[in-house]
């Protein structure tokens, strides 16, 4: 080391490890307790329930003109709030090189502000056991789903809603309260947003933890088996539970790492992609009623408005407007054990809105709803291995919603089907690469690598693994 | 692991490890490796005089009425060639909650495509040495620099000026004449640039490489020598060498992996950053002659033309805009050996072109040219340390060129200062933090961690640890 003449040596200060392998086993230790030290997953229905009773919640359509401080905007047509903040719908322009379709309009959601989604955990037992919420979000068809401890966007928590506090944010936010797990800027959905991402974060407290009456103490075993139900656990605790650092298990993978990031830095740097912010009165294709913005052939997704009534959030009513997709979505990994590793089929794909033009994507994410007229005549690759896939083949199924917060009724079927050399060769088609579920783990230390559905296919893929 | 009931399992397939060590390993023992195979450093100025010689150059200022081919267009007074393609200069309006100046204009390049920065390596003498170029760049004060194998854009190597073919460029493009030591997008200039970034490439040739005149291949050793010259090693080498993998010699740090990379995005989330695109004529404060564009009170820099006259290039002629800065800037690390573990003190720095609000930037980037009027009345942290430096502090001083193809006559005084627990406490104040050479080496591997001009010191830190 280098030593300056003639200075004394400095005293040699504490420093800390690069790496602590322990919480990678303590996370694994939590997938692998099915049953919880505080709220047992049996009980789990009933609480969910009692606490749906607690409140008082009503959501009803409403025309453009009934929503409180939202409006189009004179000179755009942009649909904006008066305060200036929250998000605006305004209208995108997106080109591309490659693909059926390579020029279109749509209304996308820009949220510039980077939101927080965080998970507290704790140990009980000898058990990292994780503190879920039960939170109304106006979009989803049950309306309460279990979210992270926290959900804010900047808005929230600096109260321009004016609202009470946000619960246990201070954990998220103080350096002094907690030990951080895993934090990382990762995006949402690249079809509606135009380049939002949000922190994921995980800290384990270090003092006791008051328990609020919306709040319970979960495995991530427990977790693991909601996740088989249909619309119990929401998008953004599933995000953030991916980034959830797990042991490396495997040495061997088709391809190494170094070359599956050069894989990835080609499929990046060979699409040009030009997203541009159009004001919305410009989005051609799309027309705008006095209840909902539709694509002309009605495909796709409409914008419409919502008013909402609620004695469980930070304030208790609200009008907003929400994208509302039509039709179910099919999003599978497909998946092949390649020697013995479990090796998912990720493609690179293009989003209008992702930060930069592609991130790893689930083998097949067909949404009827916005992607149809991108794929246009084409037959979506592995779409038909996934919808013929024997209950054999299936190794996970269930169906999620999306982010309730801004989409309306935005579900997908979530698949995981396992394929062979003749379904799904080893040789990958041009996009799309063979990658094991250590080297997925270990890309989600980093943002902007997998898109949002992925990270909800990897945490059910890890809780495949996981299961004792 | 998964076995679907009732099928045979599927037969064990050749899979690779995903890391190999031995590479880092190579890379280490060619910067130990003082004394090339090929060209010997004590000849290396003869060579680059005698390609200096061997082409003939002229460089001319012009008015922007003779630029062939580039015009202000009507409706924004942005800078474009009639082609569409290359780069055009646009006016950039920057908004941000934090900093002294919180809103200003500027104009900024535009360059959409991802070019490569490419370096090809092979062994001789059981030593990997590294093909480099000499390249005349129009706006290094010296013209002849030293370059990656590869320097192109993708309009290069499309031909769309319609010039020679890239040389070596079958190397970076197809999978089949090497293997990939490293392959990451990094950022450039995010004062100058739009959202800029490059593909940043090492590859092994397996065969033999045939050597053109203008090309020599050297040690890393030899190229950690030169880096110590004026204006030799040019920008685009500096940012591809700093991402060659090194091996990892310290496993203690001040912070853990996981709380640089918690601060990181903390850093990142806190900014309240605006940067959009707006017409050149709109970019108030900045005024345009028939020679240059320039700032109204002739701070930061200038959009000036130039005519190129030059036999070794892709074209034999041209004429471009360039940015020229106005002085030299002062670039410089701040480290500390930190319970015997060499220490850089990192800035999360704002600048309005990078894609993503921050990047890790060297203790202080103070240029005089485009900064000074965002650090305003404040002295910059930690510059008067730099500028006070005594010699015994100073471990490494040269003046460097920024890219001589977009920017004219751009220095900067690079210099690595070891300074103690007076000049640079361990708690450092906000927006800075102590970070580890290994840990930067690390997070390298992947894009937009450091920005451009934390690349090159980096690479110098690096130089200075691998001297036997």
């Amino acid at each position: 080391m280098y030593a300056p003449p003639g200075r004394p040596t400095p005293e040699p200060t504490a420093l800390t490890s690069r790496e602590d392998p322990a919480v990678a086993h303590r996370i694994a230790r939590s997938a692998a307790t099915a049953e919880g030290a505080r709220l047992r997953t049996d009980d789990f229905a009933d609480w969910l329930d009692e606490r749906r009773r607690a409140h008082h919640f009503k959501i009803e359509r409403i025309p453009f003109s009934g929503l409180d401080g939202w409006s189009f905007e004179d000179a755009t047509g942009n649909l904006v709030h008066r305060s200036g903040r929250f998000f605006t719908v305004e209208g995108l322009h997106v080109t591309r090189d490659t693909g059926p379709h390579r020029e279109w309009y749509q209304p996308t959601i820009k949220q510039p502000e980077v939101g927080i989604l965080g998970l507290l955990v704790k140990e009980f037992d000898g058990v990292l056991h994780f503190l879920m919420q039960a939170k109304m979000e106006p979009g989803n068809r049950n309306l309460l789903q279990l979210s992270p401890t926290v959900q804010a966007t900047r808005s929230n928590y600096t109260k321009v809603h004016k609202g009470a506090d946000v619960k246990y944010i201070e954990y998220f936010t103080r350096a002094d309260r907690g030990r951080v797990i895993a934090d990382s800027l990762q995006s949402e959905h690249g079809a509606w947003f135009f380049r939002k991402s949000n922190r994921n974060m995980i800290v384990e407290a270090v003092d006791d933890v008051p328990l609020d009456p919306d709040f319970c103490w979960l495995t991530l075993g427990q977790i693991g088996e909601l996740l088989r139900r249909d619309n119990v656990v929401n998008m953004d605790t599933r995000t953030v539970l991916a980034c959830a650092p797990l042991p490396q298990e495997d040495e061997g993978a088709l391809h190494s790492d170094t070359d599956v990031l050069s894989w990835f830095t080609a499929e990046r740097a060979r699409h040009d992609v030009h997203a541009e912010r159009v004001p919305l009165d410009e989005a051609s294709g799309w027309k705008r009623g006095d209840m909902s913005i539709d694509h002309e052939e009605g495909r796709h997704f409409s914008v419409v408005a919502l008013r909402v009534e609620a004695g469980s959030r930070e304030v208790t009513g609200w009008t907003q407007p929400v994208f509302e997709p039509h039709g179910i979505g099919v999003t599978a990994f497909v998946t092949r054990s390649i020697g013995g590793v479990s090796h998912v089929l990720m493609e690179a794909r293009v989003e209008g809105g992702l930060l930069d033009t592609v991130e790893l994507a689930p083998t097949v994410m067909h949404t009827p709803g916005n992607y149809a007229h991108l794929e246009g005549e084409y037959r979506p690759p592995f779409l038909d291995l996934v919808l013929a896939a024997t209950p054999e083949q299936i190794r996970y199924e269930a169906v999620h919603s999306e982010e309730g917060g801004r989409f309306l009724n935005a579900e997908s079927r979530y698949l995981i089907v396992e394929a062979d050399e003749e379904t799904a060769p080893l040789e990958a088609p041009p996009g799309y690469r063979w990658i094991t579920r250590d080297q997925l783990n270990s890309l989600l230390r980093h943002g902007h690598y997998l898109n949002v559905q992925a990270r909800t296919l990897l945490l059910c893929l890890n809780a495949l693994a996981g299961r004792p």
